[in-house]
């Protein structure tokens, strides 16, 4: 996961870098373009989701029974079909009894965590509603989550990421003194954008450091832990096991979904936990709903019914997806290599590239893209309040667009930033 | 909707009425018979679930284009598919503009409403958290609307039920005066349990009514919109229509869904309010997911696409829940018809019976029923809190079970009433 910087000799535009003129008028040729890419977000291609096509017709006309014989067309089956709880317990490495399926969405889980501890407090403590609550928020990060804060009013601490994941000491010491810090966005595998999986020090310190909070949680969102990008299948420690033996069982709160597994949009959610967490967020989900969506359940059951099957449908999906990936990689490094302050992370899993920019140059650089025709996730955004005190990291997303555009994006993007970094230095 | 209490002539068994002794032999015999029978809930019966059985392999693996090109099973679309609220906007009298589909569930959109308005507020007013709330509840109503309340501690004030809706003079004379009253729980055609459905005086006079809380909420709960049960099928006023003329365009918050008219658990839910909450919903909506299941939503299209097809579809329901509400009004009247202070509704649509008996015998009913093998819903379960000042209501659900189920619990429970009125007068 280290970034690139220093690996590369010389490029051959590096003596055009600081050309201004020269790459003006590159730049208003591939506006005159009229491109019109878009690499903002993590979204599945479709021939990604044409490998789920099966889902479409299931469970067929005759299989609607659950293999207990429930009649999954009915209500009720809050904690999700057992057989489903099965398989993906087998995938997250969590007991099924540690499991509950929701809807189409992980986000949704996070999102109904934090509200039950605001409006009901969690297993160790009263309603956050009425104090001043602060989350950890490693830095770069997911958008997603730190808008969760943003709109309960949950005060933001960000947090640098290095190649372990976040930067662990810093994080003792703020949770080991501050009783306001309730809670820590972890995206502990392929993270959300670096790519950086946690490794098993920071795993562990993360479940057993002191905490001034009682009600102290990691939101460990899972999301890419079986989105392998090469050989090396990351394999990231057991959170639950480790908080567990720690002292901690009610600390972590796991999240996953196959929302980039199956149908981005029609998938199953996970939340896993300690049993004493998983009854908590059981008792605020059975106020909200009489049960999941058993028929999806049961369709995705049938359709990946046991581990092996989702790690070879995740295989196809690599396939599908690597080469925008080495495409990125190999145009960033013939057009940016050289270019003093640029970097950028090679990610094993996930869905996207971190590209860091010199300082104060990025919000220019989505700005001369956005004028090309390439929309760029907003510079920021991977930051509290979408506030990136360095302006200098971009977010990019390179599974949904077909190859082409993404080697027209990325080419043209790395104009952006030459002619951003030569604006800059002029 | 007017109960029979005294519509019926003295019953041959009204001279056993009283012989505790008799009562009891029987009620032992129906012990003895091992019955397992349940009346508990609001369930469609297998045969309701199978008229959907279309459903089950929709939409099929090459037609997940929404109308309007959309890959439906990529993220986004958080309204809802156009076409779903199109037809559905049909049905509920609801311009398609103002509707927000959601999942399987409209309970998690009434749950969610409240949680926005809590940590929010609403387009009128502040958070309601950490100020003392109240709603009010009309009675006997649903638990799982004061369920939503008890969960937030929002106080709940029951308000009588009469044949044309909720006591609105009781209601206005409360509003006008408590600006602590924040909300109010109603399903306004064929209620839970009673089947009144509200006349249009009082649709008008909860729309126009003045509120001491600029945030009064109507929470409009159009759960058996189409769920008719005679050829009297029941048309309530255009709330939202009214509530804007009367300068209260934000106060009705509309919810409906699929539950008993495709597949219980995997239907399809909505939302229907003025633009400014439709608004104010997605922005709370949009911090918790990306998106609903649009594959679910376009099997939804396919199999009813328009307010037509609703209509047949909801008479074969009909046909098939009618007979066994048929049943059950005939029983009762043949059995307690001539029992004083025992009384029941004759719903024209939804999906229950609502049954008071003399005061202070509901719980010994429920509890010698169960004693039989006949599972009722708990006694005090219609009323907040489960408190039931009176003792007196019992919630019938005869749509689930078999006809001949139906009939034997229907008997039994006949025999417990006798019973236990017997027993309160010896």
């Amino acid at each position: 996961m280290a970034d690139n910087q220093g690996e590369n000799g010389p490029s051959p535009l590096g003596s055009t870098l600081t050309d201004v003129t020269a790459l003006r008028a590159e730049h208003e040729r591939l506006c005159a373009e009229g491109l019109k890419l878009d690499l903002t977000r993590g979204k599945p291609a479709p021939d990604q989701l044409d490998l789920s096509t099966a889902l479409l017709d299931l469970p067929g006309a005759a299989g609607f029974r659950a293999a207990d014989g429930t009649d999954t067309r009915n209500y009720g089956g809050l904690q999700g079909l057992p057989e489903l709880r099965a398989v993906w317990s087998e995938v997250l490495g969590i007991p099924a009894a540690q499991l509950i399926t929701g809807g189409n969405s992980s986000l949704a889980l996070m999102h109904d965590s934090v509200v039950a501890a605001l409006l009901n407090g969690t297993t160790d403590g009263p309603a956050w509603a009425g104090q001043r609550i602060k989350f950890l928020c490693p830095v770069p990060g997911y958008d997603r989550h730190f808008a969760i804060c943003e709109q309960f009013g949950i005060e933001m601490i960000p947090v640098a990421m290095d190649d372990n994941g976040p930067d662990v000491a810093e994080v003792k010491r703020l949770v080991a003194e501050d009783a306001q810090i309730k809670g820590m966005w972890c995206v502990p595998k392929y993270s959300n954008p670096t790519g950086v999986s946690y490794s098993a020090e920071v795993v562990a310190e993360l479940a057993s450091m002191p905490a001034a909070a009682p009600d102290f949680r990691l939101f460990w969102d899972n999301a890419y832990a079986v989105h392998h990008l090469t050989d090396t299948e990351v394999e990231i420690a057991d959170v639950l096991r480790l908080a567990a033996e720690a002292g901690h069982p009610d600390r972590p709160f796991v999240y996953a979904s196959t929302s980039k597994i199956t149908l981005a949009g029609s998938g199953v959610s996970f939340f896993g936990g300690s049993e004493a967490n998983v009854q908590w967020l059981l008792a605020h989900l059975s106020k909200r709903t009489i049960g999941p969506d058993k028929i999806n359940e049961l369709r995705h059951v049938r359709f990946l019914p046991d581990a092996k099957s989702v790690a070879e449908h995740m295989r196809r999906h690599r396939e599908i997806i690597q080469p925008k990936f080495d495409l990125v990689l190999s145009i960033l490094d013939t057009e940016l290599g050289a270019v003093d302050g640029v970097s950028w992370t090679k990610p094993e899993g996930g869905y996207f590239i971190s590209l860091d920019v010199p300082d104060g140059t990025a919000k220019r650089v989505v700005e001369l893209a956005g004028q090309a025709g390439v929309k760029l996730t907003p510079a920021g955004a991977t930051f509290p309040l979408g506030d990136d005190p360095r302006d200098r990291n971009i977010r990019l997303a390179p599974t949904f667009p077909k190859i082409e555009e993404v080697e027209a994006a990325t080419r043209a993007l790395a104009v952006c930033v030459r002619l951003a970094v030569s604006e800059s230095a002029a």
